[in-house]
C-alpha cells in the first residue's frame, strides 16, 4: 500500500481509439512497477471516482490489455458529467480527494476533452491545497479535432477516415445508378461547432468530379440559394451529387439548420437530422430523387476502418502521460507537434492544461474554398496525413473480436457517495 | 468480325461485389479469345444496349480489370429498368437484337436480382425466334439474398458483415456512455421486404447482452407494446438496447411503420427512415435518451469491410457464367451451393432462369426467435460462414483506390434509339 497508485478515467463521448490511449497508459505503467502500484480505471469515468467503483486492471491480463489497442469505444466506461467549479460544489472535489486518499492514488490520468482537462487542472489545484498533491495528466480524445495547441486529436484521424471512406464508396454507388435513379445522395457526419469531420470526408476527392462535391461547414453559414445552384450543376456536370453534411450547419441567424423553417410547424425538429431536412429541399425545389444516411455513432465507432495513424498517436499520448506523470510534471497534457518537413512527421510535445481547457479549434477560413463548399489543397496537406494507413482488428467467424474485461472492482474503503 | 461477342451489363441496386462478377467475367471471357472476340459492357445496364452505348472492355488494361475485384458500385453503371413482356414492348426487343446482330453479340450476361433474369430468358427466348440466337446467362447480384434455389446471394455477405461489424462497434459506444447519456441507439438497415439483412445483424451478438438486442423483421408484424416492454427490459438488464430496424418493416395491416401514425398527421413520411421514427416512439414513451443511424447506401458499397466469401462467390459466378456460355447452356444462371458438411463449403450449380425469375425468399421463420426479436442458432449457422473472411482493398494515402475505367465506347452503327 505503500507505492503510489494511479487512476485512469475516459470522459466525455467515445472514440474508436480511446481505448489505445489506455492501453498505452496501462502497458507504460506496467514497467514500472516499482513506482506505480495499481492501475485503477474509473468505471464510467469521473463517477467511477465518485462512487469509489475502481476497477483493478492489474487484473486483466496482458493480452486482454493489449487487445485495447483494437478496441473501439470506451472499455471501462465514460460519462457526460463536468465537475463544477469549487465555490459551486465544494463536496464534490473533498469526495474525490477522499478517494484518491483511502486508494493511495497518487496519479490522475484524464482521458478527455477540453472540459476534462479544465478537470484535470482543477483537481490538480486542489490536491495541493488538501495536503495531498496528486500528478495530474491529461490525455487528449475529442473526435472533433478542435482543441487547441495539439496539431490534432487522438480520435479525430480515424473518424476522418470513416467519413472519407464512406463517401467515397456511397458516391460510387450513385455515380453507377444515377441516370435512371438516385441523383443526389445527402450524408450527415458530426461536429456540432466545427467542421473537421465534414471536411474530412473532402478527402475522397482525388478528381474532378469525385464525391464529395458538396461540403456544408458548421463555420459556413447557409445560403439556400447558392446552395441549390450548387447541387444544380452537379448534378447537370457530374450526372449527380454527392452531399457531406455537418450536423451544426447554421442559419445566418446562428440557428441550426435542421430546426427551422417546415420542421417546427410540423414539430420535426425531435426527428431531427439534417441529412433528411437537406435531401428534401432539394426534391421540394429541383426535383431530384435523392437519399440519404446519417452515421451518427457508426462513425466515431468504426475501429474497423481506423487510421493507423491515429491509432499510433492515440497510443503514444497514453504512454507519455505515464512517462510525464514519472518525470514529476503535472497539471500537463501531452500533445501532437506536426514536423516541418514535406512529408509527415511528428513527435509528443507538451501543453499545460490551463492552456487546453474551454478552447475550440474552429477550421480556419483559408481550409475552406472560395464558394465554402469544399476544402482547399491546404486543408487536404493538413488532413491526409492524419487519415494515413490502416490498422485492421482480429476477426473470428467474420466479426471483429474486441477487448472483453473481466472488471474486477476494488474493495471499497468508504461510506456510499450521496451527492445529495 | 467472325468472332461471336459477348455483352455484359450489370442491372438493379448496386452492391460492393458486383464489379468481383464482372471482374470475373472479363477475365475468364480474356481467356477464350478463341471463341470470344470483343468483351462489351453496357453503359448504365441494359440501357446501354438500348442505346447502343457499348463500352469496349478490351481497351482497359489487365491491371484495370483485375482491380474491379475490389471495386463497390456499378464501375460500367446500372439502371433501374424492366423490359416489358414482348406483346407489350415489342419494338424493345427487337432494338435488343438489332443491336446484338449488329455487334455480333452472341453472348448476352445479365448481372442482377430476379427482375433480370425474367429479362434476361424473355431475349433469350425471343432470340431464338428471330433466327439470331443469344445465349443468355444470368449471374446473380441483390443485397436481399431473396433470389430461389440459389443458397445465397452474391452482395448479400459483405452488406451482412457491414451490418454486424457496425453495431457491434456502436452497441460497444452506447454501452460505455449509457450510465449518463444515450440509452437506445436504433439502427436502419435495408430489406423492403425480406429481413435477411437485418438478422445479419444478430451475428453481432456472441454473448449474452451483446447488441443488437432487438431487431425487427419485415416478416414479423410490428408490435407496439410487446416492443416497448422489450426495449425497457433490456435497459434494466444491461444498461442500454441498441435496436436493428429493418426499412420493410410492417404494422398488421401491412402498412410501413414509418409511415403511420403520427408521421402521417405531421407530414414526417416524406423525411422518412424507420430509425428515426422507431428511436421517437422510445423517447415518447419511456423516456430514454436516444441515438440513432441510416446506413442507408454506405452499408452496400461498403467495400471496405466485404466479406472475402462474399467476394470469392460474386467473382465464381461470373467466371461460371462465361464457361456456361462457351459450354452451350443457355437460359441458366449460375448459383451457389452450400456442402451438407459441418464445415461451411460451397461449389458452383446452376439453375434455369425461369425458376429464378420473380420468385422471393424471405427469412424462414425458424430463422427468428419466437419473441420476433432476433435470430435462432439456426440462422446464425446459416448466416456466419457467408461473412467470414476479410478482402481489404489498396489504399494510398489512406483511402482505398478503386478502379477507374476508361470506358472506350464502340462505334456505333444504327441510327439513334428513339423509344417513343
Amino acid at each position: 500500500m505503500d507505492k503510489a497508485n494511479l487512476f485512469y478515467a475516459q470522459s466525455g463521448g467515445v472514440t474508436s481509439v480511446i481505448n489505445a490511449s489506455a492501453c498505452g497508459v496501462i502497458e507504460t505503467a506496467r514497467k514500472h512497477k516499482g513506482k506505480i502500484g495499481k492501475i485503477y480505471a474509473g468505471v464510467n469515468g469521473i463517477l467511477g471516482a465518485l462512487n469509489e467503483d475502481l476497477i483493478n486492471t492489474n487484473k486483466e491480463t496482458s493480452k486482454t490489455i493489449a487487445s485495447l489497442r483494437t478496441t473501439p469505444a470506451g472499455a471501462f466506461g465514460s460519462c457526460r458529467y463536468k465537475l463544477k467549479s469549487y465555490s459551486d460544489n465544494k463536496l464534490e472535489y473533498e469526495r474525490l480527494m477522499d478517494v484518491f486518499r483511502a486508494h493511495n492514488i497518487r496519479f490522475f490520468l484524464y482521458n478527455g476533452g477540453g472540459d476534462s482537462q479544465d478537470t484535470a487542472n482543477k483537481i490538480s489545484q486542489f490536491s495541493l491545497k488538501q495536503g495531498f498533491p496528486v500528478t495530474c495528466i491529461g490525455i487528449p480524445k475529442t473526435v472533433d479535432n478542435d482543441l487547441p495547441i495539439t496539431d490534432n486529436c487522438p480520435g479525430f484521424g480515424s473518424v476522418a477516415k470513416y467519413v472519407a471512406v464512406s463517401i467515397k464508396e456511397a458516391g460510387l454507388d450513385v455515380a453507377s445508378m444515377c441516370e435512371s435513379s438516385t441523383k443526389v445522395f445527402v450524408m450527415e457526419v458530426m461536429g456540432r461547432h466545427a467542421g473537421w469531420i465534414a471536411g474530412a470526408a473532402g478527402l475522397a476527392s482525388e478528381q474532378e468530379g469525385d464525391a464529395p462535391h458538396i461540403i456544408l461547414f458548421p463555420e459556413i453559414s447557409f445560403n439556400r440559394e447558392k446552395f441549390l445552384r450548387k447541387v444544380k450543376s452537379c448534378v447537370n456536370n457530374f450526372g449527380y451529387c454527392a452531399i457531406v453534411v455537418s450536423e451544426g450547419v447554421q442559419n445566418k441567424d446562428g440557428s441550426f439548420l435542421s430546426e427551422t423553417g417546415d420542421k417546427d410547424a410540423f414539430g420535426h425538429s425531435q426527428l431531427g437530422g439534417v441529412a433528411p431536412f437537406v435531401a428534401n429541399m432539394i426534391k421540394d425545389e429541383l426535383g431530384y430523387k435523392f437519399h440519404w444516411a446519417v452515421a451518427d455513432y457508426l462513425q466515431r465507432s468504426a475501429r474497423h476502418i481506423a487510421s493507423r495513424t491515429d491509432v499510433d498517436q492515440a497510443y503514444s499520448v497514453g504512454r507519455a502521460a505515464v512517462e510525464f506523470a514519472l518525470a514529476g510534471k503535472n497539471a500537463v497534457m501531452p500533445i501532437i507537434i506536426r514536423g516541418a518537413g514535406k512529408k509527415y512527421s511528428w513527435k509528443i510535445g507538451e501543453a499545460k492544461l490551463e492552456d487546453i481547457a474551454n478552447v475550440e479549434k474552429m477550421m480556419p477560413r483559408d481550409y475552406i474554398t472560395k464558394d465554402g463548399f469544399h476544402i482547399t489543397d491546404k486543408a487536404k496537406s493538413y488532413l491526409a496525413p492524419l487519415i494515413n494507413g490502416e490498422d485492421y482488428p482480429d476477426y473470428k467467424h467474420g466479426v471483429p473480436q474486441y477487448a472483453r474485461l473481466k472488471k474486477v472492482l476494488e474493495t471499497k474503503k468508504l461510506k456510499k457517495w450521496n451527492p445529495k
